[in-house]
């Protein structure tokens, strides 16, 4: 990819150091016509005087038009065209939950189901289970054995789990075992090349032991497997950009993410509030060239369609942004991933605020405050996410000039 | 194309209805230095009503610099990448003069020539002659038969025509008969590839009976084909984009690209004023969930170096737009192909005005009223034409999320 051939040509070990700032969700749109957008409503000094010294602007995740998962927003974020690197979404659901995918591992999504006395799949949901009923139904998978690999399995949402497959030889070259219909049996696994035919045989064998088990368990009295994915393998933050970098995210997404393109992850609980994540941030900050925060409320409180909610977290960010800020980084870049808005409550696709903070390298705008409209009008102009990290290198002087 | 194939995966077949509206060459400059463009010196409420509640942004047609045909305009602003989907001089010659081209088809550009009482090429555009003169000449080679196939052609402009081939085993990979010179001969059609061989033979058959039918008709007295091209069988809006797409156009050329692209294109008359075109909109706008309206003259003014009556095209269509706005359209998109200021008498390549109208989901910039500088400043900023598509879907709620 011509991006990261230019980053290994230009980046240099030393220079200044950078803390990524990631609102999850954090564009959105007024409440009503004419009116303020979350972040324009909220009170927020702090980014406000960041935004009036430095360069805004807004990012587009993917393309112009389409709303990205948090998976490839984040790969965006880090530098990775999201549609050169795609991460498959076994994988991305067995990080979603907390699972480590590594290298040569497959990663798989499952669903419970219900088949009736023929075996046929009478609800491809399993009457969407509770997470508590999944859970008791994931007890029963746990110390499934299969000859020659390791497999862990975890719950996730409702009727979902995934399924980490560890061991020699693997390949996730695999097709999905749920039909996508119901009145007919599930599909065995059935290898797409020779070099997954292994594999589609292991992962039989658990399916025939799992349903073993769950007979009698109705309505999850069954799985379905999609996705076979594998570890993508992504160049590495060392590699790429040279950095020594680090994660503080609560969400297992944003940590799996981050350790696939090689951040250090740091341990943070389900339960850390966002002074809790800026102090962790603090405290390891000496030794990290790049830091991403990641903070996952705003996101919520846009799905939640709660506009009022969605202000407070960010308002929450700005008072204890000081935490940061008294670290003196050399670089503060505060972003989303994508846009939230509470009105749409969902992801959605328009271009993302951005804020972008490095006395004596940043341009001047006329931006006074930071919101979507300062943005429109800022330095950085609308940019693609996957050229945020190039430009957050410029600024820490840690690009080399291209040619002479 | 990776666009398309994103297209493909996100687009939805339920949401929001959109109407593009396309005023030819709208982009404009000013008089002098310091002054207005048209766009900005037309008196339009209706649009500046939408301007102020929508997005404003610029779009690029090809690429910066580079003014565009009106062919790869269109097909740029149909989401079409102008560079990857070529459309073969030949069906765009052809399809401009209200030719049908279907699959398998050949359409090749011609003109009329003056040769001398050795074959020589005296004159390679037969003096030049009227419209009407060239009207006449075609009338002598409508019915010349080929075996096996069927031959239409059709004036064009002066001593231009058009030809479409029809029948089984045709392939366009023909090279031109016109040898760019005077003091020679024509050239015969000669195929560039084995499969052709049949086409260039049958050519020749069609160019010797209408040399034959020519003589004595001085000065156009002789024919030359250029451009040999096949339907470029594109990927059509109902595949890609799931759309139920209708045309309202009064001249060929945009009619034959949006009949290309697979949109039902509607019967209009040559005279049609825009409250006609408009109305039309009205009469069929609850058949379709994507209507595209184009109007002309804009350009036309444009071209004639008419400031003040492109400026009166431009109210003429505000004015009417009540009658568009009364549809209750979920999506406005008012821009243009391309521009053609009237200082410069010609396509150019400055970006152009656009306005995406769409309550609920629009973002809101600055812009007080709908102009270039109001543009320039706008929530949509510089973006290539052929994301605007995407854009007029998604803010239709017509994509779905990319990735988890």
């Amino acid at each position: 990819m011509a991006n990261f051939d230019l980053m290994r040509e230009l980046a240099l070990k030393q220079g200044g150091k950078i803390l990524l700032l990631v609102m999850d969700g954090l564009g959105g749109l007024p409440r009503e016509q004419g009116g303020l957008t979350e972040l324009e409503t909220a009170r927020t000094p702090n980014m406000d005087r960041l935004a009036k010294e430095g360069s805004l602007g807004l990012s587009i995740p993917i393309e112009r038009g389409v709303a990205p998962g948090s998976g490839p927003a984040h790969m965006a974020l880090f530098g990775y065209d999201p549609l050169v690197y795609d991460i498959g979404r076994g994988v991305l659901e067995a990080i979603g939950i907390g699972l480590e995918v590594g290298a040569g591992d497959v990663a798989i999504r499952g669903n419970f189901a219900t088949v009736d006395a023929n075996g046929l799949i009478t609800d491809r949901r399993a009457g969407r289970i509770s997470t508590e009923e999944g859970e008791k139904r994931v007890e029963l998978l746990k110390d499934i054995q299969i000859p020659g690999i390791e497999v862990e399995v975890k719950a996730g949402e409702g009727y979902r789990f995934a399924l980490v497959m560890r061991g020699e030889g693997l390949n996730a070259d695999v097709a999905d075992t749920d039909p996508q219909a119901t009145g007919v049996t599930p599909l065995p696994a059935r290898a797409q090349s020779p070099a997954a035919e292994r594999t589609a045989e292991l992962a039989n064998l658990w399916i025939a032991e799992a349903a073993k088990r769950l007979k009698g368990h109705e309505p999850a009295n069954m799985v379905t497997l999609r996705g076979f994915a594998t570890d993508p393998n992504l160049p590495k933050y060392s590699e790429v950009y040279k950095l020594n970098a680090a994660c503080v995210a609560v969400y297992p997404m944003y940590k799996g993410v981050s350790r696939l393109v090689g951040m250090n992850v740091q341990q943070t609980g389900a339960h850390d509030t966002i002074a809790d994540e800026f102090n962790q941030v603090a405290s390891i900050w000496n030794d990290y060239d790049f830091v991403f925060c990641h903070v996952k409320y705003t996101d919520s409180r846009g799905e939640d369609g709660n506009f009022d909610a969605k202000v407070q977290v960010i308002e929450e960010v700005d008072r204890n942004l000081p935490i940061l800020l008294g670290m003196n980084p050399d670089v503060v870049v505060i972003t989303g991933d994508h846009s939230t808005p509470a009105t749409y409550r969902a992801h959605s696709w328009h271009p993302v605020p951005t804020l972008l903070w490095a006395p004596g390298t940043h341009m001047t705008d006329y931006a006074e405050s930071y919101g979507e409209r300062a943005c429109i009008q800022g330095a950085l102009g609308q940019f693609y996410a996957k050229d945020l990290m190039p430009m957050a290198l410029a600024h820490a002087k840690r690009l080399a000039k291209h040619g002479a």
